[in-house]
């Protein structure tokens, strides 16, 4: 069975995207129709309960979370994209993948989507985004936390959306942040970015100079 | 070395104890005061950047984030607690761990602590109480997701905090997700949870119908 990615351009399918090229699988890709709300039809709702994307269907069955996917593709890549089991810095990796799923992605989705945790968005907006820069902060000062290039496919993105989709005034500038911009610099020259910017129309310099996207296919928002 | 965690009683420390004690590893603990702010301190927040609970050391230093630390301790027991990373089920098992890890876990974080989140705590902790419900009724239906030793120790002890800690009006009641206390009532008479209710004074029925809890030492909040 071809694994097959249930993507939006420039969604979290996106961190899905740049692993399966960086690890060399052969898929394909459903394109998920945010406009028409694809993600919450029923359809969907029978891959991934929670009516988020990515799903990536496997022999195991339809995978959801974006970590646990990047996890599990690493499992079939052993050694090359993520430190394996007995590897000396596998625990710091985990640590910070879980950081990235259950920290920054949360809080760059509570920029996005300020008015699903309570009635007053700008607030809880401008709460958000205090918090990332703080978290930005943090992950700035461990390069530990994107050693590996399963956690940079999903760090960049993150760092790309926090830019321009999180709607700081104004936008965040990733000057602030040097080392992830030199991560995001040097990795957006990789050929797995190259391919996942052309498919998904991400523009010349995806993660270190994001802009909005202009995707041949479907709608980032 | 020896495996250290770093704990307050009742706090999410408690998914590392349980599977510690699980898995059968030689351990020992430092008791964080939360009523000090222990886990505020420099020499916490040298551990743990985020300054939250837990920490465990390590041979590959201090690792944080409760799903990345239960995983890692899959790893050191083969088999034993979690589908391997060649096994079928591995993929569900990891969809669903860090789904606990980043949904469940973190919309549990803000009933606790709505106040992080914006300036009207009421309006936030009652939109996370709906969430919270509707992500019960979710993993109520999907028993892959706690089919693993690793995953009930951290699904338990989050169905104990939603029923105690969450302060809805009138507290949750598990008898509207059967199955998840169905769950929770076989989990809790296991060695390792009998071993974690004792050292942090859990009570007698500590996942099936929690109470609120009565350490020996320190402070739960």
């Amino acid at each position: 069975m071809t694994l097959r990615l249930h993507y939006a351009p420039d969604n979290a399918s996106l961190c899905i995207r740049l692993a399966l090229e960086a690890g060399g699988f052969a898929y394909e890709t459903a394109l998920v129709d945010r406009r028409r709300h694809g993600h919450k039809a029923p359809a969907y709702l029978a891959l991934n309960p929670n009516g988020l994307i990515p799903v990536l269907e496997t022999p195991q069955g339809a995978l959801f979370e974006t970590g646990a996917i990047l996890l599990w593709l690493a499992d079939q890549r052993p050694g090359q994209m993520f430190p394996v089991p007995d590897a000396p810095d596998r625990g710091p990796a985990l640590t910070w993948l879980f950081w990235m799923a259950n920290t920054l992605h949360p809080t760059l989705r509570t920029c996005f989507y300020p008015h699903l945790y309570g009635s007053d968005p700008k607030d809880i907006r401008a709460n958000a985004l205090a918090r990332l820069a703080a978290q930005l902060d943090l992950v700035e000062a461990a390069p530990q936390a994107y050693a590996s290039t399963l956690a940079r496919c999903y760090l960049a993105p993150l760092l790309r959306w926090a830019v321009i989709y999180a709607e700081a005034e104004p936008a965040l500038d990733l000057a602030r942040w040097p080392a992830l911009r030199a991560m995001a610099a040097a990795f957006e020259t990789t050929p797995a970015a190259l391919a996942a910017a052309r498919a998904e129309g991400l523009g010349p310099a995806p993660f270190s100079d994001p802009r909005l996207p202009n995707p041949p296919e479907g709608s980032a928002v």
